[in-house]
């Protein structure tokens, strides 16, 4: 393993995913996973998200795009609060998947609206909670 | 159909496909596809393409990406160059397609750069077309 | 939106799938999800639905072969029920998915079972306790 | 190799594709290849395509749509000829991929129109040839 | 139905599976699956599965790829148990599912450690249970 | 990049796909896309193709299946090749192809068929050439 690509790997994600999800993800880490844990964190977030070349908000918008069209809800749920960490506003993301309905088929649209709804509707949870 | 709507759907398409392409691609619609042109003018360049939520550069980022992950690659080729067209910069280009490689597999990677090879090859042969 | 196309297309919707699904869709649709209901009733079922070329049982045939190669397992229980009502017969459902089995893999074709099960279960539920 | 289901399947199969089509399928089979072909022609055509549950023309419908979701567009161009030898119209054909294009995106109603788009043009030049 | 390959399929089935697994999924069989459970009897595991050109070991390496590579988690989950019980390591499968993560994209890879942590769970509580 | 990494990747890649076809793709990357060959090599060949884990045939068949379950056929060909020289016999490549055509559907595994004749057909003519 690179350690140097890894740490930044990690900044990154913890910037992106925010400390909570990323804890939980490594306090779920088994040594069966550990390895896929490290390769994701130099080369996803290490590497292509550290490079300068897009925004972060852009490669939100990149990912809702590929997840929904991949059919994978829960790696999509992660990058749809993911992408509001990144700035992407709710109006945004409902953006990419009117037009993911468009090119990938209505069953992918519904399908990434309703993993949004839900993630929207544990966001707003969660904040009634801290200012409660 | 909704003559309206495809009216302004087929201004959309020919400033993001440019008039080449749409004179040639409704040249070659037999009757037989007529009504496919139709439905994509009115509902994908009409409507979708024109909503005032996310700005064009935008939209053809995420047409990359649900192209590449799709694996349209005839597809994704009139997208590289209506990127092109809507101010998405080559290197932008190389960006997302090197996401795709993380996000949709190493092979979904390659495809896309070759399709874009492809099309900046060419797009570099009518360029020096007409300086010459 | 066309308000005359979304219209036709509700009418058509709640033919196919039934009040009850279609309330309980409306009812669960956030102020974020309503312009994909818009989307959709209007173009899917507005349209598509509503041309004459073919009659409603054969969409449905189309749509469930579709949905299982497309692995959208929740729109597949939608249209599994909307299936039954447009008269196409379980038996003839069994065949769909024996094909898509041979065509699709056969663990598309264990999937596309396991959802029409449930969805006959509940079916059967629902017939007892109406006539309880 | 079960001999009897595969002449069945090789009867039925020769009915939907034509003699001129498996003629050339068998001639080009391989040493290599030649179990694919006794696996297709057993399960897939002595078996599934032999069921009496639903007419060969649905059947049609159904590998058509799979197929365009499949984004396999070689058996596609193989399988709308089958389809208008199984009795179904272009118009129907249509239809097929119109409902394509809204359910698996786009993309795949473009690449199924295109694929029809040739084979039609192919058998109208068959035709042609075999009245001049 | 041939019954001799249903019965060497039959044989095969529980083999890999285990008769558990088998036991509870014929139970669950309804009188509408039971035709799609012949089929996959059959072919699957009577004809492809009993081949001798590859050793069990090796199928269930092949099965795990496509399994992730087709977004199947619920089949994964199967033929994870069923890779175990013909002899592949653990840390074989974690091979697997790592060049899964480049080859399909990390979602692929992510989705199948998953999977591969439940059910070794699963089997570590079962081997517990029967020690205690 | 990580010129280490690279440099054992390189050497890898070597070994696997041949020189002939590693020179040649060298030569074909563009400016454009040679940090896509870099982030292949390192990742994909410096780090997954070199684990000690699994042996390299078994690689090349979980290879052969994940490229044939996501339709890149090009990638395909490249990969056939590349599994007899890491020992992978014709007759265990069918096996895989076999075995895709059950679990990804016959269209799958016809159109891997066809594309391992074609490379058979190709190293063939290669290997008389040389002879003559």
């Amino acid at each position: 393993m690179n350690k140097d690509l890894f740490d930044r790997g990690m900044k990154t994600r913890r910037e992106v995913l925010g400390d909570a999800y990323v804890d939980a993800s490594l306090a779920q880490a088994s040594e069966f996973s550990m390895e896929m844990q490290e390769l994701v964190t130099q080369y996803c977030w290490g590497d292509v998200w550290n490079r300068p070349g897009l925004e972060r908000a852009s490669r939100s918008l990149i990912n809702l795009s590929m997840l929904s069209a991949l059919n994978r809800s829960h790696e999509l749920a992660t990058h749809v609060r993911g992408a509001v960490r990144n700035g992407v506003t709710r109006d945004e993301i409902k953006e990419v998947f009117l037009q993911t309905a468009i090119y990938c088929g209505v069953p992918a649209g519904i399908e990434s609206f309703r993993v949004a709804n839900a993630v929207f509707a544990q966001m707003d949870a969660e904040a009634a909670e801290q200012e409660g």
